[in-house]
């Protein structure tokens, strides 16, 4: 029944109406589920003889009349970042789990790439949309991209990074505890002199790490010194940077506010051969599978990244069904992760 | 001129139209660039009055008509992986530099996810797929991928793994060299005994590092054991299992034929207490960026991951536009990194 030639060719309504004998019209509305006065048997054949040459509906065709595709875009920013690689991981497995597929796009850190890419994926009839911004995304481009996602009608939240400026659902980690652990944690050890490399000033997590860092500081009498404090760009040649600059000013403790950043001061650390913890402690935000696993196991500020990725999911799939989410934002704790590069100076 | 009611929703032709004074013909005809006798004069208003208003054509049904889309999808298996999520940004920013877009599906290792995912990228009018084989994927399971992939109209190739018996091009790297690197290297530092966790059997790139690891012992006049071979199974998990299982062999090193398994491995010899590479030496296939600062810097032997991304990406942009490409498989050279973790014994 079928044609042998055919078989690299996709199968159109055509194709099994001549092999089935009934009209395109025919098949067309069998194979649609629409209402017709086509017996059953005829509508048995015809399903039968669709599938034996595996028919498949166009899905653009498709999304164009129903308006539903059960998929999810997802624009990440840095995918060879081991902290978005598990996001998107977090976010891809709740997806599945609600019977959603993602499709994703990696904006490279990239404003103009993110922008291009939520075209992309929203002019592909996606359900919904998470969005990770880019790292060089401040808030008046962050505007721009909101004034982007309006002009669709399509549900979206942020995830990670965002602006409360921006009227949309975010998931995020609480990142002023996050300062606050770490920093508390290294004066409980006897630190006085504890540097920090920042990230991006504009970023609204940055900004609140930071803060997290200064209140630990206050709340423990301890002047803020603000050439112990070097603005990063979160990846690894600024951290290299950030901590030469520190460095100068002799810290006891530094306290490096991404992950990217903590492995390039952290090479850098090795290079000089400045031994930790003995003559300088380390604390690293973000815990990356390998960290204990270094010369020095690192102390860290762990993320709860796949579980926000799996509110993430949650989130989108709720604002898709119009299901009432009581919480714009969703606030995730981190958590301290104790090895061995504090050392207790106490 | 822009209805402020009309901020939140997205323009269409009729907006335009309405906004402009014209027939929503003649604006359609203007802005899908068809011959008419409208005047240059109201083409210029009809492109200005829809640039002011944000107007973008629906691209779905623009694809429908143009069958182009400057879009290449991809099917990786495991994101959190850094090999993948190298190769991923290894073919995005080449395609970005080719001109194309790149949509992106994670199968997780699943075999079912991936088809279903190759449907998903297709179904959206992709210009060609660049495929990831799943670990899961045998030669059976392969083959059920080439027929779908061959219902579709669609030029596609894979990378890293692939099957000679999948009619398709495919970019990889010489396994067979990579696995002979290793253990030759081994062989010149006086080692006899040397342990192998090999990859799961039936995939391609598994059975030629073993065979490398052969070759080189064969080479050497060394006798195969096959109690020092155990197969992994790419995963961390199954790392350390293949390690415990070779070490009650007593081998003086151990080449492990992944990077995910060798941190398995790794871990498990720190938590043994063995000290490497005094009592084991080791070389691991895959040179992720952290390897060269774990408490033992890792001989490995590195992957040109981003060439092969890169490769990948000019391969099918050639498909995609009939241009002659004559290597159906480009396979490309890997290299051995020496560093702290293989003892002379000589």
């Amino acid at each position: 029944m079928i044609n042998k030639n055919n078989n690299n060719k996709r199968t159109t309504i055509k194709d099994v109406a001549q092999a089935a004998g009934f009209s395109t019209t025919s098949v067309s509305l069998v194979l649609n589920n629409k209402n017709s006065r086509i017996s059953e048997e005829s509508k048995l054949l015809i399903n039968k003889v669709a599938a034996e040459m595996n028919y498949r509906p166009n899905q653009m065709a498709v999304s164009l009349v129903q308006q539903r595709t059960k998929t999810i875009g997802l624009v990440i920013s840095d995918i060879s970042n081991l902290f978005f690689a598990n996001l998107t991981k977090g976010i891809e497995n709740a997806c599945k789990a609600l019977g959603y597929n993602v499709i994703l796009c990696n904006s490279n850190d990239n404003f103009e790439y993110c922008l291009e890419e939520i075209n992309i994926l929203l002019d592909r009839k996606i359900d919904g949309l998470i969005l990770g911004l880019t790292v060089d995304t401040d808030l008046k481009k962050a505007k721009i991209c909101e004034k982007l996602l309006n002009s669709y009608n399509t549900p979206f939240i942020t995830v990670d990074r965002f602006y409360e400026e921006i009227k949309c659902p975010a998931v995020i980690v609480d990142n002023e505890l996050g300062g606050y652990l770490a920093t508390e944690y290294l004066i409980k050890k006897g630190h006085r002199k504890i540097g920090f490399i920042s990230g991006p000033n504009y970023l609204h997590c940055a900004r609140f790490r930071l803060k997290g860092y200064k209140k630990a500081l206050k709340k423990n009498n301890i002047k803020i010194n603000e050439n112990y404090i070097v603005e990063g760009k979160y990846s690894q040649t600024s951290g290299v940077e950030a901590f030469n600059i520190l460095i100068e000013q002799k810290p006891t403790a530094i306290f490096i506010s991404n992950g990217t950043m903590a492995i390039g001061a952290y090479r850098q650390a090795l290079k000089d051969k400045i031994k930790i913890p003995e003559e300088l402690s380390i604390v690293a935000y973000d815990d990356y599978y390998f960290m204990d696993l270094l010369d020095v196991p690192l102390t860290t500020i762990k993320q709860p990244i796949y579980e926000m990725g799996k509110e993430a999911a949650h989130k989108i799939v709720s604002l898709i069904n119009n299901i009432d989410d009581d919480n714009e934002y969703t606030v995730l704790p981190p958590k301290l992760i104790i090895r061995e590069s504090v050392k207790d100076i106490k």
